[in-house]
């Protein structure tokens, strides 16, 4: 027996609904799973619109920023009452784009729910599937995070050749290929996480030089000083430029807050860091407290904030660089994969207290 | 009747002595004047030791960085119980240096003292008097401030011809310059500054398009929304680039601390902000609080810290260009001078309370 909504050509399109604007950390419960709305998996004649199945969504810090009631930033703020917006990776089911056509494999901007019809077509771009890379990888290794990565780290960064290279998060979606990438670079590389597992991982899987778990750190910039250490330890080693003083060149910063301040104490003079992200910060209007900015001076540090949308004429180079790096098997990326829709809310929220290992990602559907 | 000095062919040397290493803001009790010093006035051979009667002594705000027990510092601190060592212009009166002979003029770091025997002679120039210029102004104007405001505008602003400018500490040694270039290069210029008198020299005599007294405002992010909105009628009477958000392209940073972060609010996307100074702050380590660092990132700021003493390479370009800005009237600067030795430790505190009118300097000796 069909129900009355096949009767109609109309499918259940399950949803994860944004309930409303918070100034906190997010919690689950600003977030709601919602059954029942029907949706007709049809592009209207001359709408220009694709029908989406969604396969894989991504979780991503920077989307705090849209769950506040603030129009100041670079992107809008979410619509309570709709269904969260993200990247993703999905099906053409039906178009009316004459870009895209059924059976089509896209990413872009999509909505957290099975199935989405997206009429600002030009936010998707059409994968062409390389073997032995998972579709997933074009939300992090290949998607926003990984450009990021790639922008920040070559541009933001200026790094030369022999750099000490310290990143913050550095197994989040981001930082894993900041780090690697500096690796590749020639760089001598340090990551901080928040657990001794993501230890391990950034120096047996990821290819870190050194970590540090700064939840076992009660002073982060005596840490930050031993890692500078490790820094002038790895110069002497190598027998050169031992009379440079000891500590980073360059700092990928995505958390903000203390972790910035304690390493501006251990920076190197001209040294540079990205200014990425502040995770650290659950309000990012909260104030955060410098003690070190002096050494800004002192020292001749340039920090600089960047978006990674500044820098898309970098992207098809990006595709390709890290694409080869891939395939060389000169990179690894670490996915966390959940299952079902369900599993968003809770794997979202996980970003901000580090439950995720390696980049976050939903799978709605099978391929 | 000669006294038993002039016998043994010495003079007595007036000196301010440098007491001790202090954590706050300078009194003029970390100071004393020294009367009984006894001195030869004469350069033993082979010593390479020039004998200086000081003329003018500058007083400079970096200086309150050498009275701190910090040898981390791109200076290293003062010797107590020594005197004071700063920027001065003076005269030869003896010399077993080959380069230098009695009567030379030279401007360099000597001591806060009425002769100096000076080894150390690498760090004094010799000064090619030019008409009309005061032999003062190469303690403000064409010494180290000057060459600060050049090398930071220049450099570390990264300007562009119709930038909208902002200069903090506006009336000082360096930004009174800053301010000036900035008008040259083809930029909407806004100082602050701390008094109402102030205000007036920065718009009737140093040609600053606005100016505001910070000491005045309840809310410096509001009054830099104002400035912000001044930029911004400025563009729209001007009939160009209207569609830019208001705000502030580049911030010259002689203060730090709250300025800093109302101008973080208030700047424009891909603004810059030189790290000059953070005259607000007593005690450099004292726990600066920013609630705008958001901002860097989203805004794509770059702040730099810079020094003047990476630049010296463009010295010759600045004393050309300055010299001749100054002789074709294009260009003035505020001196606040003060008369004798025993005037140089109040003037010395005064710079942290903004007493001074322009670049303070103490006459110790007439020409």
């Amino acid at each position: 027996m069909t129900t009355s909504s096949s009767k109609m050509g109309k499918v259940e399109n399950k949803q994860v609904i944004f309930k409303g604007y918070t100034d906190g950390s997010p919690v689950e419960t600003d977030m709601e799973l919602k059954h029942g709305n029907l949706i007709k998996l049809e592009a209207p004649k001359g709408s220009n619109v694709v029908v989406l199945k969604n396969l894989y969504l991504s979780c991503d810090t920077y989307m705090r920023g849209r769950m506040r009631d603030r129009h100041d930033s670079y992107i809008p703020p979410f619509l309570p009452g709709s269904a969260i917006e993200g990247y993703g990776v999905a099906k053409v089911v039906d178009s009316d784009c004459p870009d895209l056509k059924s059976g089509d494999i896209v990413s872009g901007l999509t909505n957290w729910e099975e199935y989405s019809l997206i009429q600002n077509t030009g936010q998707l771009k059409k994968i062409e599937q390389v073997d032995g890379i998972p579709l997933s990888y074009h939300l992090g290794l290949l998607g926003m995070p990984g450009f990021t990565a790639y922008a920040g780290f070559y541009e933001a960064c200026a790094p030369k050749k022999g750099d000490y290279v310290f990143v913050s998060a550095a197994t989040s979606a981001v930082g894993q290929l900041v780090g690697q990438l500096a690796k590749i670079y020639g760089c001598y590389v340090v990551g901080s996480t928040g657990t001794s597992q993501k230890v391990e991982l950034l120096k047996n899987k990821l290819g870190f030089d050194e970590a540090l778990n700064y939840k076992e750190e009660s002073d982060l910039e005596a840490a930050l000083a031993r890692v500078a250490a490790v820094f002038f330890a790895a110069l002497v080693v190598a027998g050169t430029m031992w009379y440079f003083p000891e500590g980073i060149d360059v700092y990928f910063d995505n958390v903000g807050g203390a972790m910035l301040d304690a390493t501006i104490a251990n920076m190197r003079n001209h040294g540079r860091i990205a200014l990425c992200g502040i995770l650290s910060q659950n309000n990012r209007n909260d104030p955060q407290s410098f003690r070190n900015m002096f050494s800004v001076i002192s020292k001749r540090i340039t920090m600089k904030g960047f978006l990674q949308s500044d820098f898309v004429h970098l992207y098809p180079r990006f595709l390709e660089d890290v694409t080869r790096y891939y395939k060389q098997g000169k990179i690894v990326y670490l996915e966390d994969m959940n299952d079902g829709l369900e599993s968003a809310p809770a794997a979202f929220v996980g970003l901000f207290s580090g439950k995720n290992v390696g980049k976050q990602v939903i799978r709605v559907a099978k391929e």
